[in-house]
């Protein structure tokens, strides 16, 4: 059996790579990297540069490139399944060629990879399509965890339940019931603006734990302007930007 | 001004440092330690065999022990903040006669800093009783993402949000509106049992990371009873506990 290892790798500062990523890293047979350009190119950097300058030996890189997403599809989740079968035929045709028998293949996979995150799906793809695959999780430092000690916050507030949720979901159903904190990923758009934010805070960060993090802290009410503006405006310079942010109600 | 740094260790694997805990940790002026006994033994094992084992140079340890949590207290928050109150006491007394003026500090956090932990809280308590301050936090690796990765899932359904809670909301609430994965932590009486079990999965893992990892997975209605009794026994012979779990709803 082959082993494919998904190694989390943090999101933006190498030094958040664990010894266990590290060594699992080094001792594959081959890693597996997407092609600069195939995405944003500081983070096909990043991965880039874990592999030539911190990992010790030279494990045998092999480049691929993303197939392109088809923003046609009628129904969202088509499109990602479409998408994912695609990286999935591309998998398997480099990893049968590159990979001996009872070998072992790594991917570095930003973040943590059990977290809104691609990879292990497009791995049971592999396995439905009859590859005899071990697969190998190496949890990573998340964003959002970036997110909350770059603020010095804890997530949750004394023994109460925080949602993670996504832009797209906090703008379809608004404050979520029964929580005073909600963390928000994958959002383009400050869905934070359709909330009334009377009594709310934001934590919001962008590019966490790279050289170019930007942090911004305060009443939505007071800062969500100067979020949206420092946002397009931290965009348009870099030519991509991601971001996270954790809204809090407080009690009263 | 004194720097204290919160160092996420992980939850129970010392592989999943990272290379910046390992780096703030060995450059610390000294590392304050809760000493064995005062907690579940096995996990002050594990920060001893960090500080001696993997750390390089010796980094002055001093120990402490943790005060007395007052249970009898009427109402549960004010027995936690009494208790918070009386260990930022005892971190004031150490780090004012061990640190030096401009010297760091640091403590080694189970797992990540911002999740259910209360050392956040404790610095803010530091910094209102007049301490000048500098509080960093070191994101470390949580439980929940070793049970992911040890279960090789993801965390979220595609696009969809995550609630993440405790054994005691749970048994209050019930199945939580609007979402269709919940993860549980701190939950000492297994609390998936006061849940209709119906289309719910179930992992389940305690001491997720250690060696003595135990993991459960199925269909709630199935694998429930015997999660309650390997917790039962496993807990009579290590003489404690740690589990954590991912409750999912199939969609249909
Ligand atoms: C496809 S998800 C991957 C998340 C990743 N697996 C993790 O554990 O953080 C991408 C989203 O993560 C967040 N994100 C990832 N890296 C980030 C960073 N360095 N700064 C801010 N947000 C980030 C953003 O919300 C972005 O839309
Ligand atoms: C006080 S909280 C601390 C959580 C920690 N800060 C983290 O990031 O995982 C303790 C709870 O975390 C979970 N936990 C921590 N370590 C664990 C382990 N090794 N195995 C299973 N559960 C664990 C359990 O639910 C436990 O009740």
């Amino acid at each position: 059996m082959i082993t494919l290892s998904l190694v989390g790798i943090g999101s933006g500062n190498p030094d958040h790579l664990t010894r266990e990523a590290i060594r699992i890293l080094e001792s594959a047979e081959v890693i597996l990297l997407p092609r600069k350009g195939a995405e944003k190119s500081d983070l096909a950097d990043l991965r880039l540069m874990i592999a030539e300058n911190i990992l010790n030996g030279s494990p045998k890189i092999v480049e691929f490139d993303y197939p392109v997403r088809d923003a046609n599809t009628p129904k969202y989740l088509d499109g990602v399944n479409t998408w994912h079968d695609a990286l999935a035929a591309i998998w398997q045709k480099l990893i049968s060629s590159h990979v001996s028998k009872e070998g072992s293949v790594a991917l570095m996979v930003w973040g943590d990879p059990s977290l809104y995150d691609s990879t292990l799906r497009i791995a049971d793809r592999l396995i439905a399509r009859g590859m005899a695959l071990n697969v190998n999780v190496v949890p990573g430092i998340t964003s959002l965890q970036m997110l909350t000690a770059a603020h010095t916050i804890p997530l949750n507030t004394l023994g109460a339940p925080v949602l993670i949720t996504t832009g797209r979901k906090l703008r379809e159903d608004g404050w979520p019931e029964g929580v005073d904190t909600v963390a928000v990923m994958l959002d383009g758009e400050c869905s934070f603006q359709h909330l009334d934010p009377s009594g709310v805070s934001i934590w919001w960060g962008a590019y966490v734990g790279m050289p170019q993090q930007v942090l911004i802290e305060g009443l939505l009410s007071e800062v969500g302007e100067d979020i949206v503006s420092t946002r397009a405006m931290a965009r348009a310079e870099s030519g991509w930007i991601m971001d996270i942010y954790v809204l809090r109600k407080s009690a009263n």
